[in-house]
């Protein structure tokens, strides 16, 4: 998550109806939002204290976003479009190692354990926020990975069936298990060991 | 979890002091929590529903764990205490895959998502508890499944210098993020395919 684009100040601009203001608000709560998230983590992030950093009244934070999990949904989806990478270096190990190199820096972030494991919660406990979130942010940043694999798969570098939901869940899901649940920083050759097990496991048949 | 025994009705038993006492209550509470965890999932569980469904005053639980994540923690120790097999058949795949058919059981539970979730999220928010639970539960369980690996090295069937937590977390890893970060059911063949990941990740070199 990386959000250092300035914040509209929205309190000071003339209110004007139509897109343009409606724009500017989205970006001030957003930026609010995951500012908040990395300073005070998950569980400290209250509709109130995004209101009162991106200078807008609750209600026009509620008419975008229904809820405090749907607003954090959104501000990862954001950040998440801005940093995710387009990589073809060419070879499956380069770009694996890109990518996963980039998932650790996510989830070496400071407030990443907090923020991840709160929203988690909240997921299991609310199926139409799970819904959200996979379909807005989880499906399409696997849906890169898979790019990356399919072309691995193209070039003879991976075996033709590979299964590729469990790809991603083992790329992944090993950074999550020690990140989330162990609470340890990924160490630096996190990247280059998950990216060597996929090739591994589904080699090329010869 | 399982916990299936029958419960102390402790509110009938006479008041004596020392052991014996104690520990029908440990039992009562640990079985109402479980009972809770499985029925209301996580953010259902009060202290008070335990203290009612286990015919205890709110003190005794407290004189015991001091909070409700601590409490959590020791019944999940205690269901996994009963529940964990031993496994050596002399074949490392066969006994991987046994081990991940528990953690695949597990996984799939009703509750699972809930309680492991809710859990993973309080783990985040406070060190103390997350210390308790990877002493008590987590690092119990991995040793189980290092003693699976290490006799895979020293019948040749793993290459000698295998990182064995980084072996637990491939293990471990995509289960949990399918079953708890995605939401959705482990399939019947996700034992099967998370040990041959590990047999292929750290074949011996010859």
């Amino acid at each position: 998550m990386t959000t250092d684009e300035p914040v509209a100040e929205s309190t000071s601009v003339p209110r004007r109806p139509g897109r343009p203001r409606d724009a500017r608000h989205d970006e001030a709560i957003l930026a609010a939002t995951l500012a908040i998230l990395r300073r005070d983590g998950y569980r400290g992030l209250t509709i109130d204290g995004v209101a009162a950093e991106a200078g807008v009244g609750r209600p026009t934070i509620y008419r975008r976003w229904p809820s405090k999990p749907a607003l954090v949904v959104a501000a990862l989806v954001h950040a998440a479009r801005l940093a995710v990478p387009d990589i073809d270096t060419g070879s499956l190990r380069r770009d694996l190692i890109a990518v996963q190199r980039h998932q650790v820096e996510l989830m070496n972030s400071p407030d990443n354990r907090r923020v991840t494991a709160g929203l988690v919660a909240d997921l299991a406990a609310d199926p139409d926020l799970a819904e959200t979130y996979v379909s807005r942010y989880l499906a399409p940043r696997r849906a890169a990975v898979w790019q990356v694999l399919r072309r691995g798969v193209d070039r003879g570098e991976l075996a033709a069936d590979v299964d590729f939901a469990f790809a991603y869940d083992l790329l992944v899901g090993p950074l999550f298990m020690r990140a989330v649940v162990w609470g340890e920083p990924l160490t630096a050759d996190a990247a280059e060991k998950t990216a060597d097990v996929i090739l591994a496991a589904f080699a090329p048949r010869s």
